[in-house]
């Protein structure tokens, strides 16, 4: 408690991009953020006031970080699961506690989890070794996707293999792996949820989120074309896992959209990913929805009632920045000033890092009522700040 | 210039709840706003990184904390004119400047310059002594209004007077005076608008602002029922006066709207103030515009260009929180839960400042197609969160 306010204190562990949005969010409550930072160049770092610098693998540091907030929560997944068990032993009211995190941070304990609720996934298998790879390859047939347990984000830790021969330098390595078929997919969907300790939910509408190599570049919110059913199967989907795992705050469900099969009960939906933080998938919402992501997930690790997640427009758009080549002309600060001069209704969102080719730096955000021009919009803002160039 | 992000850095002297905001809007801009604070408790203080505590009537703290900032501004108009005009002679990029700042300073000054503008305002003239303000009287009748021309606000500084001897003891205390008609309203307006120093400007829809006390508690976003001409007429108004007065940053003009006289070419409008700074009476476009006051003032005094201002919504009310009697019950984490859940679409913004009774401690807006509604909805949780007691 903040004496001075009267108001809890949020503990948030790690300083990137979403802890510095979740900051933002955090002022209008009355609140200021306390960040466990890396350096005190995190870009959260940068904008907050209450910064400690440690190293979320040390228990020790996590221990002198916890007393004196009332909550402690994530801007990623990877605290070591044994020291939240540590901190939550100690009493620290840990939000999403290590019991759901565990989801989040172990590929095969998620998919074991989810198999076990009925919640569709890719057929998948464990990769103790290549035997196990090969009995999965005769049932399911190459290409395969492996994924390390453990570690992965934005397409690392995450490999396309043909052959068992691709996939035998991929096993030499070491990384725990599983297995997972290649799903043919229609496109990838994200279902954003909240919920609270207390039980409560809150869904965003269901967004298409548009990848390449792996990383999220836009999200078209809500998914064009979708069906309703389908979008509502989607949002009672990511509601139910937040609920059978005991999620608090964003829980972020990725999903493909497959063909259904005939008698498919979940339309051709498949659970792909888990997050549980703000996630990329719902940053439009900070623009595109009465509550945004960065709020509902500091009122959902208060425990405070969630907010409502209307959208504010018909459609919103938004568009990562990824940093482009070396020696973009012209300086960012006069790129700033044309996109701004070039694009007035564009929201633009800077971390605060500096930029390097294909580096997430940023992210655009359009709204309104036609799809294709927020979406060029968007998508033109976007372009021009990273690859500068004429207008 | 901030050599890592490539970006200016913006100073702002005063660490308010306006600095507070205009934090939280500089973010998402790859911003990180440098304060001037009168105490490391400050609201905005609170919850920025770069944060100098100062006296901004020193000229030697001012000077101290001007270095490294590519931009100095305010939030609020109280650093002596002299100094300004001290930093400018030391090269500072004071936005807005001396000579326009002159006119949120000194009333007589901007009452000066208006009339010689042929800007409609009240009949007024200055107060060396009782006799000027007996012939004033003479021309325009009892009651009258004083006003201190330095220093007031939120109805401090203002003195609406019945008669001679009531006047005498205001004349009495030494302050410097200029008087004014006491005018018949028929309510009371604000054109805010933004103007930067390459001469953009941008303008919000002219809103309504409800008083109580001399203080504002309410602002209607649009003006119910306003002639579109006259808002049209106000918008020009408040886009002149910016750049006739070489305004830079949001300025918020005050107006009164009278029964028009037949051959009034300004239809009945009538200058109250100038705030040459972010303004209470355009809180309503964090949510309810595109482009928020905040963000906008960091785009203008940087000379950004300036960020649409489409409204988000048909209507958006903004109700101020003014801190409840003491001992108002239940505490105020539980009051903030009630009013969460019973209104879930009401935004609440908290400005890091203890309750007084009567104290400006935030303040919650609502948007939506229905006025009534919204209006129900902000003045109900504004109510609840001050005072307490059954829902």
């Amino acid at each position: 408690m903040d004496l001075r306010t009267g108001l809890p204190v949020v503990g948030m562990v790690g300083a990137g991009q979403l802890a510095r949005m979740t900051h933002q969010a955090a002022i209008p409550l009355g609140q200021s953020v306390r960040l466990l930072a890396d350096s005190v160049d995190d870009g959260a770092a940068l904008v907050a006031h209450d910064v400690v610098v440690g190293d979320y693998r040390s228990l020790a540091d996590l221990r002198a970080f916890a007393p004196g907030c009332d909550v402690v929560t994530f801007d990623h997944e990877h605290v070591p699961n044994e020291h939240l068990r540590a901190l939550e032993a100690d009493g620290v009211n840990v939000q999403p506690g290590s019991a759901a995190l565990r989801y989040a941070q172990d590929k095969q304990a998620m998919r074991e989890r989810l198999t076990e609720l009925g919640v569709p996934c890719p057929r998948w298998a464990p990769v103790p070794d290549a035997a196990a790879l090969d009995a999965f390859a005769e049932r399911v047939g190459w290409p395969l996707v492996l994924k390390a347990t453990r570690g992965g984000y934005d397409g690392k830790g995450v490999w396309v293999v043909g052959t068992a021969l691709d996939a035998a330098a991929v096993i030499a390595s070491g990384t725990p792996l599983i297995a997972e078929e290649k799903v043919e997919i229609v496109r990838e969907l994200a279902a954003d949820v909240a919920r609270s300790p207390f039980g409560q939910g809150a869904v965003w509408p269901v967004v298409e989120t548009v990848q390449r190599d792996g990383i999220c570049v836009e999200v078209l919110a809500p998914a064009p074309d979708l069906d309703e059913e389908l979008a509502e199967r989607a949002q009672a989907l990511a509601l139910r896992i937040a609920a059978e795992l005991g999620v608090t705050g964003v829980l972020a469900v990725e999903l493909f959209q497959t063909s259904a099969r005939p008698g498919d009960e979940h339309g051709g939906l498949v659970v792909n990913e888990l997050a549980m933080r703000p996630h990329n998938s719902a940053h439009w919402t900070i623009e595109g929805s009465c509550t945004s992501q960065f709020e509902q997930h500091l009122r959902a690790v208060l425990d405070y009632p969630l907010g409502a997640t209307t959208p504010t427009a018909p459609w919103t758009v938004m568009v990562n920045l990824l940093g482009g080549p070396d020696g973009v002309t012209p300086a960012l600060d006069e790129r700033i000033h044309h996109l701004m001069a070039h694009w007035p209704e564009v929201k633009l969102h800077l971390y605060g890092k500096t930029f390097r080719p294909g580096r997430k730096v940023g992210h655009v955000t359009a709204c309104g009522a036609d799809l294709e021009l927020v979406r060029r919009r968007a998508a033109g803002a976007a372009d021009y700040l990273m690859n500068g160039g004429e207008l």
